[in-house]
C-alpha cells in the first residue's frame, strides 16, 4: 500500500524534476564571452521592452503632448547607464570571484548595510520575476487581444513551469540561453534600422503628432518629470549581473567580464533611445485603452500588421522576458544560499535538492513573485513603482563599499578609482532619493516599510542561530549520570490489541510500568476495569476522574505528580497506542488524541512520549 | 513562555466559548406549548418570507401578467401542508422519543432508506442556514440598498457568531427564543390585518396591475407553473421539526406536541396565502433590479416608506430567518451525533466540547454553509433549486417508514392510519419527483449527484470502523512472547548537545545502542569521526554513504538490514534529537528530518520511532 504510494510519489517527482544527480556531477560550465553576454545580459537588455512605455504613460498625464520630453529623459537615463557601467568596471575587476552587492557592502561597509543591500537585491528577484513575466504576456496579449483577459493566468502558467525547469537543475546554460538574446538583438536592431530607413526616406519630418489623444490631467511640473524619469530608470535593471558572475567567463575572467559589459552597455544603450527615438518620431504612445505594448504598435507601424516580422518581434520579446525572469531563478536561491550559510536565512535555503538545485529558494521565488502578480493584477504599469528602488539602493550601497575598499586597500591610482565610484554612489543614490519620493504614494512605500522587516527577520534569524551553537556547543558539557530509572506510563482509552501493543512495548522498556485511564464517562470505568483484570499482565491502572471531559489536563497533572525533575537518574516515558490506517483518509476517523498528548508534553523537561503504531490493514 | 501561552490560549476560549461545563450540567429544560411553538416553527414560519417571492420569480418569466398565478398554486401549497401536517400527526403519536426521518426510515425500511433520509437531511440542514441567511440578510439590506453589495459578508459574520454562540452551548432556550418568533408573528398579522382592511376600505377593487413589467421570456407551459410551484414548496421546509423533538415538551408530551403541529400549520398556512393574496392584489412582483424582496414591497405598500411598522417588519425578518439558520445548529451536530454513534460519520462528532456542545457538527455546518453562500453569492433565488428537494425526499421515506410500521405493529385502526401516511407518502413522492424535474438544470443536479456519494461516504466510514473493532477485538487474542531484545539506532547528523541528549536517553532504553551518520557531504565525516571519538562513549558509529545527499532512503535501507520481523523477541527503537525551540517561529528554521524520518518508519511493523526534545531557551 504505502510502497506503492511512495513508488508513485518518486516516479511522478522523476517524471517533473528528473532523477537525483549526485553531489560530485556539479561542475561548472565555463562561458564565452558571447554566451556571456546573452545569460547576464537578458534582464538588462528585456527592458527595453518597456522602460520607454512605462516613461511615457507618466509624461501623458500632463497630456499627449508632454509625450515627446521621452526623448531627453532617454538621454539623460543613457547617461546615468554610462557612469553606473564604469563603476561596475571597476567592480569587476577588484572581485573577480563575484562582487555582488551584498558581498560588497557587507565587507566594506559591514553588517547593517550589507543586509540592506541583500534585502534590496532579493526583493528585486522577486520584482524581476513578476515585471519581466507581466511584460512578457503583455508581449503576447498585445498580438492577440483576446487573451488580455486570461494574463494572470497565463503568467502564473510561465512561473510554475519556470520553477519546475529549475527545480530540475536548468543552470546557465550558454548555448540554449544565447539564442533567443540573439534573436531579440537582431529582430530589435532590424526593427530600428527598417524604422530609420523609413524616416530618412519620408524626408527626415518633423515627429507626428500622438496617435491617442490624452487630455492634461497634471501640469507639466518638475515633480513630474521626475516621476517619468524614475519610471525609465527600470532600463538599469540587471546591469549588475555582469559583476555578480564573473567567476563564470573563461580566463581571463576579469577582463573578458569587463568587455562584456562594455558591449551589453552599448547595446542597452542603442536599443533604449532607438525605441524612445522612433516611437517619438512616429507619434506612438501607450495605450490604456487596446491594452497594446509601445513596443507592439512600433512593431506595427514600422513592419506593418500581420507581418511576419511583426510577428516575430513580439515572440522574441516575450521570450526574452521569459528568460530575463528565469535569471533572477538562479540569482535568487544562489543569494539566498549565501545568506543561509551566513546564518541570516534559515538553513534550509542552503540545501542542495536533489538536482543539485537550491529548492527552496527557487519556491520561495516562484510563490512570492505569483503573489504579486495576483495582488497587482499582472500589470507590469502597476509594479513599475516597486521595482528598480531596491536596484538603486545596492547600485549605491556597493559603490559606496568600493569607495571604502579603495580608501583601505589603495594601490596605484587608487583616488581615481575611488573617484569613478564615488561619482558612481553619488548619482544613483539621488536617483535614489528622486525614486524613493516621486514613486513613494504609488507603490515605493511598500519596498521602504518592507526591506526594514526584512532585514530584522535576517538578523532574528542570525541571533537565533548563533544562540542555538552556542546552547549546543560540547564545550562545558559535564557528562550527566546515567539513567538508572526510566518511569513507563501507558495512557489508555478502552482496552483493545492496539493498547496491549503499546503495554508490551512498554514492558520491554522498564519494569516500572503503569496504565491510566482518563475518565471522561464513568459509566464506562468498570467494564475497563473488568476487561484491564483479564488482559492488565498485573500492571497496576489509575483512574483519573476527568468531570469537564478533557484528556490532557488531568493526564498532564498525573505525570507531574510522578515525575521529578530533580532525580537526573529518572525518566519519565509515556508510551502511546497509535493507529496506522491503510489509507489516509481513514486517519481521519480517529481522534488525534495521540498527537494532542504529545504536543501538551513536548515542553515538559524529562517527559520523553513515544507512538507504538498499530497498523490496521484496510478491508480485504 | 509556552504555559504564558497555554494560558492566554485558555483565556481567549474561555472568553468566547465560556467556562467547560460538567457533565452532570447536561439537564433538559421542558417547553410549554407556547414556548415550543416558538422554538421548533421559527423554521417552517420564516419561509413565508420568501416562498411567495420565489414562486412568483419563476411565473414573471411568462410576462408579468402570470405572476397571477401565483394564487392558485399558493392554495395548492397550502393544501399539500395540510397532508404532510396530518402525517406527522401520527408519527409524533407513534415516536414519543422524537422520529426524526433518519430514526423512522431506518428502523421500518433498513439501512440504505435510513442512511438516504440521514444524508438529505443532514444536506438540507446546511441549506437551511445558507438559505434563511441569505434571506435574512436580504431583509436587511431591502431596508438599507447600499449594504446589498456586502450581502455575503455580512451573511458570513452572521453565520460566525451563530457558530460561536453555539459552541458556547446556547440549547433552544424557550424564553430567549420565544420573543422573535412572536415579534414576528405579531407584525405579520398585522400587515396582513392592515393590507386587509386597506383593501376593503378601497371597495375590495380587482387586483392592481404588476408593478414592474416583465416581458414574455418563455412560454407559460405546465413545465413552468410546476417549476414555480416547486419553488413555492420551500414554504414546507421545517415542518418535520416538531416531530424530532416530542421529548422536549412537558408531558402528555405527544398530545401538546400534536397540538402544536396544528397550531403551527395553521399560522403557516394564514401566513403564506395572506402573503400571497396581499402581494396579488396590491400588484407586488419581485424587483431583480432593485434587490427589494418581496415582503419589504409590501411592507411599504400597506405601512408607507421609512414608517416605524415598516422597519420593525424587516427586522422581524431578518431576526426570524437568523433564528430559523440557528434550528439547524442545534438539528445537525445531534443528527451527526447520532450517526456518529450508529458508526456512519467519523466519532469526533459524538464527542461533547467542553461546553457540552456538539462542536464538531457545529464547525462543519458553519464550514459548509459558509462555502454555499460564497458559491451562490449570498443570493436565496440561487440556492433555492437546491433547497427543499432533500426535506420531501426525507418525507416520503420517513411516512414510507411509517406505513411500513403499521403493517407491521398493527393496532386499532391501523389501516387507516396506514391510508394517511400512504396518502402523505404518495403526494410528498409526486411532488419530489416534480421538484427533481423542474429544477434539475436549475441546481437539483447538485443534489441528486451529492446524496449518494454522501451515503457511500457514510458506508465506507462504517465498514471501517466495523473492521477496525474486528481488528482490535481480543477474542483471539493470543499473548506474545515478551520482548527480550530492544535494538536501538540514534541517527545523527552532527555531534552535538542534543545528539548526547538523545543517546543519554538511548542508553537508559537498550544495551544495544548504535549511532548512524548519513553521509551527504563526505567532506565533513572525518570531523564527526573525531567528535565521535571523543564524545560517543564507545557506542559504534555506522557511516552511511549517500551521494544523492537523501538522509531517509540510506536510514531505511540500514534499518531494514539490522531487523528481523520473524524474531517475535526483537524490537527496533529508533531515537531521534527533536529541537524545541522557544518561539514558534523558530521551528521553521531547523529541518524536519526528525519528521520526514518518523513518517518513513510509520508504516514499517516493529520499528519504532522515539523523539527526545531538545529546549532550546530564547536569547536572553
Amino acid at each position: 500500500m504505502t510502497q506503492t504510494f511512495e513508488r508513485k510519489g518518486m516516479s511522478l517527482r522523476r517524471l517533473l524534476f528528473g532523477d537525483p544527480l549526485s553531489t560530485s556531477q556539479l561542475i561548472h560550465e565555463r562561458l564565452t564571452k558571447v554566451k556571456a553576454l546573452a545569460v547576464f545580459a537578458s534582464d538588462a537588455l528585456s527592458s527595453t521592452a518597456y522602460a520607454t512605455e512605462e516613461m511615457m504613460l507618466i509624461l501623458v498625464l500632463a497630456g499627449s503632448g508632454a509625450a515627446h520630453l521621452a526623448w531627453p529623459l532617454a538621454l539623460a537615463i543613457a547617461g546615468l547607464l554610462v557612469i553606473v557601467a564604469s563603476s561596475y568596471h571597476q567592480t569587476i575587476h577588484a572581485y573577480p570571484n563575484g562582487g555582488g552587492s551584498y558581498i560588497v557592502s557587507h565587507d566594506n561597509l559591514g553588517q547593517v548595510p550589507g543586509l540592506v543591500a541583500a534585502a534590496s537585491l532579493l526583493t528585486d528577484y522577486v520584482l524581476t520575476v513578476s515585471v519581466s513575466i507581466s511584460a512578457g504576456v503583455a508581449a503576447l496579449t498585445s498580438m492577440a487581444p483576446p487573451l488580455y483577459p486570461y494574463r494572470v493566468g497565463i503568467a502564473l502558467v510561465f512561473i510554475l513551469v519556470m520553477m519546475i525547469l529549475n527545480l530540475r537543475g536548468v543552470r546557465e546554460s550558454g548555448t540554449i540561453f544565447s539564442i533567443p538574446t540573439y534573436i531579440f538583438l537582431i529582430i530589435m536592431f532590424g526593427l530600428l534600422a527598417t524604422g530609420m530607413v523609413k524616416w530618412i526616406a519620408a524626408g527626415m519630418p518633423a515627429p507626428l503628432p500622438p496617435q491617442r489623444h490624452y487630455p492634461v490631467a497634471h501640469t507639466l511640473t518638475l515633480f513630474l518629470i521626475l516621476r517619468a524619469f524614475s519610471s525609465g530608470c527600470a532600463a538599469l535593471t540587471g546591469v549588475e549581473a555582469i559583476s555578480n558572475g564573473v567567476p563564470a567567463f573563461k580566463p581571463p575572467e576579469s577582463k573578458n567580464a569587463a568587455t562584456t559589459l562594455t558591449a551589453m552597455a552599448v547595446l542597452l544603450i542603442t536599443l533604449f533611445l532607438g525605441v524612445t527615438f522612433l516611437a517619438h518620431q512616429f507619434g506612438v504612445v501607450p495605450d490604456e485603452v487596446t491594452h497594446e505594448t509601445l513596443v507592439s504598435q512600433l512593431g506595427r507601424v514600422v513592419f506593418g500588421s500581420n507581418t511576419l516580422p511583426y510577428y516575430a518581434l513580439q515572440f522574441a520579446t516575450a521570450l526574452i522576458l521569459v528568460l530575463a525572469a528565469n535569471t533572477s531563478f538562479a540569482d535568487f536561491p544562489r543569494l539566498s544560499a549565501i545568506l543561509a550559510r551566513d546564518r541570516y536565512m534559515p538553513h534550509q535555503f542552503s540545501h542542495l535538492g536533489d538536482r543539485l538545485a537550491f529548492s527552496n529558494g527557487i519556491i520561495v521565488l516562484a510563490l512570492a513573485s505569483s503573489l504579486l502578480i495576483v495582488l497587482f493584477g499582472g500589470t507590469t504599469t502597476r509594479l513599475i513603482p516597486l521595482y528598480a528602488l531596491g536596484v538603486f539602493l545596492s547600485f549605491t550601497l556597493s559603490q559606496l563599499g568600493m569607495v571604502a575598499r579603495w580608501r583601505r586597500v589603495k594601490g596605484p591610482r587608487w583616488q581615481l578609482k575611488a573617484l569613478v565610484n564615488g561619482v558612481g554612489a553619488c548619482v544613483t543614490g539621488i536617483v535614489l532619493i528622486i525614486f524613493a519620493l516621486t514613486k513613494f504614494v504609488d507603490g515605493a512605500w511598500i519596498v521602504i516599510v518592507w526591506i526594514p522587516i526584512f532585514i530584522s527577520f535576517f538578523l532574528a534569524v542570525h541571533r537565533h542561530y548563533v544562540s542555538v551553537a552556542k546552547q549546543l556547543s560540547l564545550e562545558t558539557y559535564g557528562d550527566p549520570s546515567p539513567i538508572h530509572h526510566n518511569r513507563v506510563i501507558v495512557p489508555i482509552g478502552d482496552v483493545h490489541r492496539a493498547v496491549l501493543a503499546a503495554l508490551h512495548y512498554a514492558r520491554a522498556l522498564s519494569d516500572d510500568v503503569t496504565a491510566v485511564y482518563v475518565e471522561t464517562d464513568p459509566t464506562r470505568t468498570p467494564r475497563i476495569l473488568q476487561k484491564w483484570e483479564k488482559w492488565g499482565k498485573g500492571i497496576p491502572l489509575e483512574i483519573l476522574p476527568s468531570p469537564y471531559r478533557s484528556i490532557i489536563a488531568p493526564l498532564v497533572e498525573y505525570v507531574d505528580r510522578v515525575n521529578d525533575p530533580t532525580r537526573r537518574d529518572l525518566v519519565v516515558t509515556i508510551v502511546l497506542p497509535q493507529f496506522v490506517t491503510a489509507r489516509p483518509w481513514q486517519q481521519l476517523l480517529h481522534n488525534q488524541t495521540a498527537l494532542l498528548i504529545q504536543m501538551a508534553f513536548l515542553f515538559r523537561k524529562e517527559v520523553i512520549v513515544v507512538n507504538v503504531p498499530f497498523h490496521l490493514h484496510d478491508i480485504a
